[in-house]
């Protein structure tokens, strides 16, 4: 079965609103087999939008509409609907209380206006809103169905998994859907497709889909069956595949992000880390403490944007950045040395680089990026040379720090 | 005049894909005057989006097309809108010239797929493409204009400004616009909007759109007119009257960021600041160091996770951290004076809270947020309790240390 889905709200049609509600939606229907052929963001337009709903329903078995059902004039999705299916609204006695009794909930009363959410389409059946007072609406129609849905999140979302996804389970053949995302840090996308191309383009089940952002590429594997067991099979017999080719490079087989693959690593070991940022500002131990729970391996750290501080904070010896900058390999081997001698840290990372976009010289140019680690084997640095802007050079090296730790505990070049 | 947007490419009918051409586009359209009244998304399937292209000439004078216009059998953009338009695709030899010559300088031989690109819609002019293969068209029909633009934003974006603008302005009456975007700092989005839409809401030009993220509000401001002095005197006029109503809560009249105003302020009164974080991380000084130049007033600070280090770093008395626990005033005052001590900044900001999502207790529960500044007049704190998860309460404990710095600066309460 196909789908389209349909956003309604005029500030979706501004520069700087984007519809997301079609993502969640997305990934929902392709769970249960549905596919999206197409997608359309409309204003709060009437006659637009019932001839939209009109083409949609001419094209695809299912049409899912977000958004405009909100009290005010401006909120046209009911009308528009209505029109394109030829029937009309019904008042219904028993919403209209819902609604009051939402109000009153909240200490509030009702104005006038949210009469107008107690209308349903004639013959379809209204979806509860637990998080607004909006209700939903399913309406089947020769063979075809369409859905309104509220346009914020928070409703949408529990209303469509409770209410939407066992309706559409019901209409639908029974399918079972496995998906693994293996997570590769420090590889360019176009050399990682290269490799594993060969073994994912054989397969049209599962389904491969290939995301890279700066420094981390996650491959996503889909397999679709109408048994569990041969949905698992599917997708264990591509993924092994593609760890052989990709060994130590995967950093995570669950789609954990990388900080908290590092995070876990640690812990399973008992394992502590602190920072020594210059370039990346805090960044890095902004990611390591994004994961809930890290207080049980990160201690701390410094943040030393000054020559100073890296003296009087971690131990830097003045001649050292006198003789090589700050930004070199021993201003950032000492860093790391220092943080991890001053806070008790197994391991401690070090970041030291020109994040431009000024600053650069011949020898340092804007993206020359040192970063340390030091640990009980001992200290050692890597020189990147990272491309890009100010924030994509300090998300590099703060990506690229994180992975280094990773591959000193794992014992890997 | 109104245009429609159309985005060509099967990937942005997936769940981790969304189309953000659309965004530049409007942008760029509503500076000359032009309404983008729909958008649409399309696989590669040239049927549909023929008749998607159809429908788009029936209802908008301009029609916009990114994407699909590669060298593979996949891209069938060039296709759909002949057969939209009833007109043939015809060879150009000088386009094939231009695409050879480009992978000569790149030291490449070009694939004979890449003939593909060298086809025009009859009548069509080629929009030159400086950073890619495929040419963009622009084909005028009927008092209609199509125009194919190529999906990557390299490419996409200086394409439009430098061969789409100058020919829609020659089609368009002339228009100034003008716009300021005033940001608003610890102010919920329902108190602004009740404070300042008596005033807005009088005005149809210019228009106001308020855009809100946590702790943070963006007032944009846009009037046209056809001259630029009218346009400037209407935008003025209404920021005059909403700037009376928000006062110091009003950060930056520019657009500027929180953690650019800031700056801006410590570098035009020659002051520094240092941090000292426990709940944001490392967040902080992130977004203090995420300006260009910042090493002017950002001296460094430190990450204090454990009870140890804020000891041991900081200074903070272990007695004060047993009577009180770190997440307390006395603890938030005592770290802002360690940090403004041993870095010898003019200002030292504190955060010590609980981020969650385990970890609260009846007296701090999570969300409980203290933050602290020292500086030449003292130290104050303040006890906050954001609402959100962890990622929203550590970017609200942040985004409001910023300010609580910007308001020590000025001398607000």
């Amino acid at each position: 079965m196909n789908a389209e889905i349909i956003a309604v709200g005029s500030e979706l049609l501004t520069p700087d609103r984007l519809d997301t509600d079609s993502l969640y939606l997305t990934a929902q229907l392709n769970a249960v087999g549905v596919e999206v052929v197409a997608k359309a963001v409309l204003g709060d337009d009437r006659a637009r939008l019932t001839e939209a709903v009109r083409g949609a329903l001419a094209r695809a078995e299912i049409v899912l509409l977000t958004g405009g059902l909100g009290p005010t004039e401006d909120d046209v999705t009911r009308e528009a609907v209505a029109a394109a299916l030829g029937r009309p609204l019904v008042f219904r006695q028993e919403l209209l209380e819902a609604i009051e009794q939402r109000f009153r909930r909240l200490g509030r009363t009702m104005a006038e206006i949210n009469r107008r959410q107690a209308f349903l389409i004639e013959g379809a059946a209204a979806l509860p809103n637990a998080h607004g007072t909006a209700p939903g609406q399913w309406i089947e129609q020769g063979g075809r169905v369409v859905v309104l849905l509220p346009g914020p999140p928070p409703e949408l979302q529990p209303m469509f998994a409770d209410h939407c996804l066992p309706r559409l389970r019901a209409l639908l053949p029974p399918l079972a859907i496995r998906t693994r995302v293996l997570r590769v840090a420090g590889m360019p996308e176009s050399d990682l497709d290269q490799l594993i191309s060969p073994v994912y383009t054989r397969y049209q089940n599962p389904v491969t889909t290939i995301l890279a952002a700066p420094g981390d590429i996650q491959i996503h594997l889909r397999a679709r069956s109408v048994s569990e067991a041969e949905a698992d099979r599917l997708v264990s017999e591509l993924s092994a595949q593609i760890e052989a080719l990709l060994g130590d490079k995967i950093y995570s087989r669950d789609g954990a992000p990388l900080e908290a693959a590092v995070g876990r690593l640690l812990r399973e070991r008992a394992l502590t880390v602190s920072v020594a940022e210059s370039c990346t500002g805090g960044l890095l131990g902004e990611r390591i403490t994004s994961v809930p729970g890290s207080s049980d391996y990160f201690v701390g750290g410094f943040l030393v944007y000054t020559d100073r501080l890296k003296t009087e904070l971690l131990g830097v010896d003045p001649r050292l950045l006198r003789d090589h900058t700050a930004v070199s390999e021993p201003a950032a081997a000492a860093m790391a040395e220092g943080a991890r001698a001053r806070t008790g840290s197994t391991y401690a990372l070090s970041t030291t680089g020109v994040a431009g976009p000024t600053g650069g010289t011949e020898a340092t140019p804007v993206g020359a990026v040192f970063i340390g680690v030091a640990g009980p084997q001992g200290c050692r640095v890597r020189r990147f040379r990272f491309l890009g802007n100010r924030e994509r050079i300090r998300a590099l090296a703060a990506h690229t720090a994180l992975d280094l730790l990773r591959r000193t505990v794992l014992q890997l070049e």
